[in-house]
């Protein structure tokens, strides 16, 4: 391991207040072959990993090194809270070109660190290498739950009802305006689902707890794409009220999004989700909005319905991210 | 998630045999937000995570799509080999460049599958994405270990052996050639230990369950720095004997690798352990030669004595990979 490497590990678990916490579900971290995490009798343990590139996920003209971090782990949390687990440990592989100054290593490490701390994940290990082309991050998180009760994407069936936590939209409408060929950098607070968004960690595990969801997703691609991945998985079709679709507001003074980007936009990390019509899903929980968009049909159509009545189908389209 | 990314995951999914296998410790695979591993009661979680970049692990004019993915793999599946582990599933991060061949990447992805099987882990899942500059892989492996059996760094304690399994160098040999400027490439069977090396993950299991090992570390890095390591997280000394250093053989006909690649060279995925003085160890395990190269002393310093007795400090130089 070159010296540049080593420092930047003896930063990392100098920054990790967590490191070598014992007792925990971590039982060794960083600084061995493995990481060894203590598993807990009946419960199952869930793996997400997610590629972050920079020119792709993120610019470093348009995101705070704060936001990259934070982003970064975000969506392995949040693939966690769609499985309506509990985040656990989380494992960074990072490479970073030579030139890079520490202040943008340290807010980055900062985004990651403060975000996996608040949902109860530890900062377990990883791996450093020097990049030849900009920063390149890969999350592991690491969850638990409860034995044969994970929340998949293949329990729809015609008849259920589709819900989405949230609003929709809100990520993407940022993404627009920094596409956009701004001059000044957007504003993360008039944006905070792009720049700071919190996965639903809380409100997926109640909704598992409770048995209200048959099938779940977060909508990191966009509902077209991730609604289209709870049908494939679980060989239905659903019908989509375009009205009923929740849009995020965003800016100064703040606007609604168009129905475009609620349908389209990614990187909301929303909960997308399914249940029995015998279910009574609450119009909140945790103080978040839960909203009816649809239900779930025979075939393998996915229509959007608007207002008249009208039908048309809705395919899914890829989210596009930040490559020009 | 982009149409090719979803293209590329059906092609990991059909070739991968084991997909969806069920009553192993893989319960659902690529295809949800996250994959679920049965826990086993009494025994601990390894993870380790891997970075591979292309003009920093390898170049794909020197070595063959294949023998990128099964050196990808083998880097994960050698640190379980390190702490006496199983190895249970393989999770793979990838992003392609748009224009690499799918011949290549069907090679690559045979090199992860076939090498994974044989180990006995499932790919169970990964994300892709489009790579804005050259191949980036990211490997998780997850292993299991008995609980509390997990071989350490921190166990070495003065008076320990210092051993070694197979030989040393023979990787950094290739790199060397590779480096020279030679017009044609390699012959991966003069130099399998570069292009196709073996986790010794059988070797590692029998020193955990005899408890012939205090502390353990897979040679990754270079015995300079693999050993420096060990000595800093157990907080010791050592004295290594240059003439005890086993040299591997490579080309054909066939030479001894310098003493400066048995110290320094990377990449050769064996094992160095420690062992308390009354530990009987075998001259072989599982047909691998075992070699006692020196023993841990007490301070910090690491000490290179070569035939007539003379001492000098042995300092960890770091290994490097393929950039010019």
């Amino acid at each position: 391991m070159p010296l540049p490497e080593r420092a930047l590990i003896s930063r990392i678990r100098s920054m990790s207040a967590s490191e070598r916490r014992t007792g925990g579900a971590v039982v060794a971290g960083i600084g061995d072959d493995c990481a060894v995490l203590r598993a807990n009798a009946g419960r199952d343990v869930l793996v997400t990993t997610d590629f972050t590139l920079e020119g792709v996920h993120f610019r470093r003209d348009w995101h705070p090194a704060e936001s990259v971090g934070h982003r970064c782990v975000t969506r392995g949390l949040s693939d966690i809270a769609a499985m309506g687990g509990q985040p656990v440990a989380v494992f960074l592989s990072l490479a970073l070109p030579g030139d890079l100054p520490q202040r943008w290593v340290d807010g980055f490490m900062r985004g990651i660190l403060n975000q996996s701390e608040r949902y109860g994940a530890t900062l377990a290990g990883g791996d450093t290498a020097e990049s030849p082309n900009g920063v390149l991050a890969d999350i592991v998180v690491l969850g638990a739950v409860p034995r044969g009760q994970a929340v998949l994407r293949t329990g729809a069936r015609s008849g259920d009802g589709i819900y989405v936590t949230g609003a929709l939209g809100g990520s993407a409408a940022a993404v627009v305006q920094l596409r956009d060929g701004r001059k000044k950098p957007l504003d993360p607070r008039q944006y905070p689902r792009h720049f700071f968004p919190e996965p639903r960690v809380k409100l997926g595990r109640i909704l598992r707890e409770k048995k209200l969801a048959s099938a779940m997703i977060d909508t990191s691609d966009g509902l077209s794409v991730d609604l289209a991945h709870i049908c494939d998985e679980s060989g239905v079709g659903a019908e989509v009220e375009a009205d009923a679709i929740p849009l995020a507001r965003v800016g100064r003074p703040s606007h609604q999004v168009d129905l475009k980007l609620g349908l389209h936009g990614g990187e909301d990390y929303e909960l997308l989700f399914t249940a029995r019509p015998n279910r009574r899903i609450p119009a909140r929980i945790e103080g978040v909005p839960i909203t009816r968009i649809g239900c779930i049909k025979r075939g393998r159509k996915i229509l959007l319905v608007n207002g008249e009545g009208t039908r048309q189908e809705l395919l899914p389209q890829g989210w596009e991210h930040f490559r020009k």
